[in-house]
């Protein structure tokens, strides 16, 4: 992390014609610090602005991360009554000159706590939507940051082979996950993992995004596992869905089915495609077998630094391709009540297709 | 979790003159609803108003969390195209009548993205801050959510104690924040912890909210460890402080001025004393040994759902106790840049005092 990727924002900002931007914790603020910040109930912005020395206002007692940022910054602290907290924004206001300027925002990451603080420390300041400018900086990803997604990859496969042999018929959904989780971490995840693993199975696995639950597994039950691991601030998210014991021929079909889409999608990724063309290629191999219906969302979403960000590899979406850019392939098909099967890669786009970070075997393994 | 959650917050309504509040995910819509929704970017709000079915707008993926709900509520959902989404939140806005009515929101939650779309959607509505009357609700913790806590204290303590024999000269700090994760998750933690450890050693441990790095213990360090455990959505949050091998008389001095802060402070609490008095009894320990201008921060905050959360104990909060409060005691000194000490415990008021959740050993122990 240096100072460079400072100067790519400022340099942006005069596109979307804005005089500065104001960061809350989120991961735009440490992709330009290198420095985690938590969401709490105490305000953190950092304002930048072309040509002027960053102001980071913060609490007292976290102003020792100042010294680690990889530039200059100026710090205006606050104590602990939230009476004095508006002075500190206002001196960071006056300190970069910004009344009655263009200040870009987050609406992803922003809150009612910080804009009130904002919208009283700066005069006739407007602070319009800046996501898209700000997406911008981290949607191609560097060698650097790709080899951190592959090692979170790795981890997270590494991770469920060592807890494959441990599933047992019986055994909760809740604790199979906290053994993954355990194991995640044995394998070198940092600590915030990207999301608690989905772990779920028969009529729950038909809840794409379904919780961990006390039912216990049972022969005939389909099992999705979705998970991924943290490494330096990057993240994995993959899927692989199983079959307890024996299933039906039902199962053993849309499995077969969603795999085909898997690769279908992983193929359709090149630079100058669309974003569609990723979504189109996965859908046609579940429409064509005649469960379009049951394939109930996008095919899948940008990832790095986030679960879920930039770009979407949706239908609608004519958003092209570029080298570097990172995303999921995960179709899926669920039956209401019944099973679901979902099958996650994790894609990078290179100069000629692109790369699947995940080799995992994709084929229906049989668990319990 | 029951629909009396819900009757509380509708008759609350009336002292602040609201006609509805919406929640988006965080404490106070798990708190209300029973289920946990994810900040991401697809946003989720759930509409509350007296004497209507609740309405909730939600992604068409989720739309089967809204069956687990505890009462009946009117479902919004949405597809994957974001030009859509503002559709579902006016339908809502509409089934509830709410244009030009005062709609209380929580501005510590809600992002700019939710309230674009609510502004967008509700004509001449306004939108206070209502987190004053929410925070009451979750104010008085009941048995239920005591035992909870309980739980999650016990579970930390345990955690710790497994980790306690395995710190050695050497290892990382980040090394002792896994395995101190992995033991809390054996231990019977639900996956999302409350926080990352803070594992901080000899200079780190001088700044209060330190992260852990990748430095070595070392004989002579003083080593925080500030920890806690989540169980059915309560928490615990919980700090002592190690002797790495021999340290030197000062660092000896400050953790026993520490440890008398912390028993001042939890000896404090009771029905009708201010907050300010937690603050004031632990303080004056500190000050009256002469350390008074390293003790940073306040003396403690309340905890239940969320790690930090109403009541705060600073000396100027004269917010009175009541029985089922629940708050931390943890006052600290930090010499900079050469050692510091905390010592954290979780208390809750009862009919005659205050109750102190934690009993692990609060003495200075030597590890390594």
């Amino acid at each position: 992390m240096t100072r460079a990727r400072l100067d790519n924002l400022t340099a942006s900002l005069s596109t979307p014609k804005l005089d500065a931007v104001v960061l809350n914790p989120g991961p735009t603020l440490t992709y330009l610090t290198g420095q985690q910040f938590h969401l709490m109930e105490r305000p953190v912005v950092l304002f930048i602005a072309p040509g002027k020395v960053p102001a980071l206002v913060l609490p007292e007692l976290e102003a020792l991360k100042a010294e680690r940022f990889p530039y200059k910054v100026q710090v205006f602290t606050y104590g602990e009554n939230p009476l004095e907290w508006g002075e500190a924004f206002r001196k960071a206001i006056l300190a970069l000159d910004l009344d009655g300027k263009q200040i870009g925002v987050e609406f992803r990451q922003l809150r009612l706590l910080e804009f009130d603080y904002l919208i009283a420390g700066a005069n006739n300041a407007d602070f319009p939507d800046a996501s898209e400018a700000l997406v911008q900086l981290r949607l191609r990803k560097d060698k650097a940051e790709v080899d951190a997604m592959r090692r979170a990859v790795k981890i997270a496969q590494d991770a469920l082979e060592a807890v494959i042999p441990l599933i047992k018929i019986g055994m909760t959904e809740r604790e199979l996950s906290g053994e993954l989780v355990i194991q995640l971490l044995r394998h070198g995840s940092d600590p915030e993992l990207p999301f608690s693993p989905i772990v779920s199975s028969g009529p729950n696995s038909s809840n794409p995004h379904a919780s961990p639950s006390d039912r216990k597994l049972q022969a005939g039950d389909m099992l999705v596992v979705d998970w991924g691991a943290t490494y330096n601030h990057y993240i994995s998210d993959l899927t692989r869905t199983f079959a307890v014991g024996e299933v039906d021929a039902e199962c053993q079909k849309i499995h077969k089915i969603v795999q085909e889409a898997n690769a279908a999608g992983r193929a359709a990724g090149k630079p100058g495609a669309p974003c569609a063309a990723v979504d189109i290629a996965a859908r046609e191999v579940i429409e064509k077998a005649g469960y379009g219906k049951y394939f109930t969302h996008r095919t899948g979403h940008g990832i790095g630094m986030e679960a879920h960000e930039d770009p979407y590899m949706r239908g609608d979406n004519q958003q092209l391709l570029e080298v570097g850019m990172a995303y999921t392939v995960e179709p899926g098909i669920y039956l209401p009540n019944r099973n679901g099967v979902r099958v996650e890669d994790n894609m990078v786009v290179t100069e000629t297709g692109a790369e699947s970070l995940s080799d995992m075997p994709r084929e229906i393994r049989v668990v319990g």
